[in-house]
């Protein structure tokens, strides 16, 4: 890696590169851009070997600096992972491109016809840790949506990310664009992240990828909007009207079919009129998968071999084989525990009651509200998206699965005939 | 007033009350919304006498401190004034409730169906300056968008404000709603500013409403989202292939029906080939209005009695009787001096050329692009939002005239009939 001694300059620099190649991009054609994004999949395809190399350079440097197996795992790039980010790149090329399209057109009384048209944001910076196989897919979000990208990836992965950055620019001059569209920090100095989140005049939105530590650290010394995604504490509350078929598959899947993702319940809620017949029924299964049950005393009144859940277990994202419980009066209570205790991610309500579903998705204030369904659909790929930069646990801006739709901003058209205001 | 003497908890109690009041008002009906803002508009109504004696006390402090005549017209609460507010509050109360509204619902391959819905954004703090009759419009608009409102208006109207928040408060407890639904500061102290736009964990969002210091100031200073507007430069580009009477038309409009507003014409930039033509025919009715013109070079070979403009013009946001022209080669040029000078508020060409037209409107990056119409179109009642609690100059969140809608988000979501993922 090239020494860089003045990091200020040089984070301008590249920010003022990556502001005029946005203007360029926005106005690319969608054409254009999947041309782009098609070269830059040809290219990674017919490079797997440098980038092989490359990657084994970061995980000697990880084993040498000690590393955990889980990390150096993380840190890979496999033949098979290095197919996906192929194919995601195909796959975004094969999207509808969401830039230019108009909507609510309609005259006003006045003559005028106003609608509104969706343009791209700018420049998005993505800050992100280990895995490599980021710098593609968020490169080729960025791009489909028009926008210039700047990314930081983790020191870590530093030559697997050069040669991937690397790619992309080929493709992208390859296809008629601007190599800057996409730029990749050329140092690891931490000085540079600083000037990243600081830069409202070359950059206009971070949205950074990693461990909460990571999030909260931007969120609060940035000086532009962060599109944030901290916790998932995710909440399955079982009705005493629910179905206890459905209340089963649900909790079960959406606690077990996958531990470490953002999605999973952390917390069961029952009603105390079905907790009995609930509880009884999902235990053994959930132990019998090694789920650790925390509870609230009901709860350890009914069911064996749990322990007992502190006031902690209600904030806490376990992202593993635990699952705290707590059995609750009725659905005011459940709503009142989730818009207390909840993220704000994913939650969702087993019942039959009508009045009671259409409560709970009223009035639970979570990006994601379900009835009758497991909490692990919470995905921009089981929405419809096509693809997910993030899940953002805020409100402002985007919320949710983050598809290409929260990589743009609406402008205003009006049509007029030589219209003037009265 | 009151003597409040630890700032911090002072707000952070207010904070506190907001966001208890926010969950209620997130889940109040159309009705009692409805309600609550005719009852604040009959309370205002029928304490007219108490208003204008609030306010005579704010006029009279501030005649005693100095303030200009324009400060103190402002501050003014005239009969017709008050009937303004009255009749804005019917209006809001008369417009659609964006709140619950559910759209985008389809069914996935896997079987669930998801959607979005509309939902309140929290507690939004609006910081303002000498207009008392934002309190009540802030608040409306607020109220009608289910969210809680913290205010802090100019200490010059203290009185005023909290003449017209103990109405509102009557009201909203009237139709049922918590009082603390809507707060205005009992205190100018200038720390509670600083406290209000660093409490994320109370407040959600931050408009400012003022000049462009204060606005730049909160900008700086917040830890949470702020909406803001900041200049509006916008711009007037005659195309060579513009009808003539339609240039004449739309460029007086845009700068002289009225001068101080953020969507009047500040820069007009006409083509080469139609610059002769076009000046000679606005030169003599622009400076009968009493518009100073300060020209580029070639735009004085053309007109007498202009100035030459300097380079700070391009970048002047006027407010007044001044306009400043530029004779430029063609389209590219002028998109070239607008994206590079406009403030990206409002932006309009003159061209019957159906190629260019669209270009324009693809191509320039403001909030507000337009054919054939005046720039004096930008604004939420004309654009049929119904209200507008400010422009956006932002790209984020909300661009634009920002109604109801900007003071919302979406979640998604999803109902199933046990369905897991697979």
């Amino acid at each position: 890696m090239t020494e860089i001694t003045d990091i200020a300059a040089y984070m301008a620099g590249l920010g003022a590169k990556a502001r005029t190649a946005s203007r360029r991009l926005a106005s690319a054609t969608t054409g254009e851009k999947n041309a782009a994004l098609n070269a830059i999949a040809d290219d990674l395809d017919s490079n797997r070997a440098v980038l092989m190399v490359e990657n084994k350079k970061d995980l000697e440097a990880g084993a040498t600096k000690g590393l955990d197996a889980a990390l150096l795992d993380r840190l890979e790039l496999t033949p098979a992972r290095i197919d996906s980010m192929i194919e995601g790149l195909r796959q975004i090329a094969g999207l509808p491109d969401p830039i230019g399209e108009i909507f609510d057109m309609n005259y006003r009384p006045s003559g005028i016809q106003v609608g509104r048209m969706r343009v791209p944001l700018g420049v998005i910076g993505i800050i992100y840790e280990s895995r490599p196989n980021v710098t593609a897919d968020a490169a080729a979000l960025c791009l489909k949506s028009g926008n210039a990208t700047v990314l930081r990836g983790g020191s870590e992965a530093f030559h697997s990310n050069q040669a991937i950055a690397a790619g992309i620019q080929r493709g992208l001059e390859q296809a008629g664009l601007p190599a800057d569209a996409v730029q990749v920090l050329a140092t690891t100095d931490r000085a540079a992240v600083g000037c990243m989140i600081t830069m409202p005049e070359s950059i206009d939105v971070i949205i950074p990828r990693g461990g909460k530590g990571l999030i909260e650290r931007i969120s609060r010394d940035a000086r532009v909007p962060v599109i944030k995604h901290l916790d998932g504490i995710c909440h399955v509350y079982i009705d005493d009207q629910a179905d206890i078929g459905k209340a089963f598959d649900v909790t079960m899947n959406s606690k077990t079919q996958r531990y470490g993702t953002c999605n999973t319940l952390e917390t069961l809620l029952v009603a105390e009129d079905i907790a009995e017949e609930a509880l009884l029924m999902l235990a053994a299964p959930l132990q019998e998968k090694g789920v650790e049950l925390r509870g609230c005393p009901r709860t350890l009144e009914i069911i064996d071999n749990a322990i007992a859940a502190t006031e902690e277990d209600w904030d806490t994202e376990y992202l593993g084989p635990i699952l705290s419980i707590r059995v609750v009066q009725d659905l005011d209570a459940a709503i009142d525990h989730i818009n207390t205790h909840s993220s704000q991610h994913t939650d969702s309500i087993i019942t039959e009651n009508y009045t009671r579903a259409r409560r709970f998705l009223a009035e639970v204030d979570s990006s994601s509200v379900m009835v009758n369904a497991s909490t692990r659909f919470a995905d921009g790929f089981e929405y419809g998206l096509g693809a997910e930069i993030g899940i953002s646990t805020d409100k402002f801006h985007a919320r949710g699965p983050v598809g290409l739709e929260g990589l743009t901003s609406v402008k205003y058209i009006v049509l007029g005939d030589g219209h003037i205001r009265q």
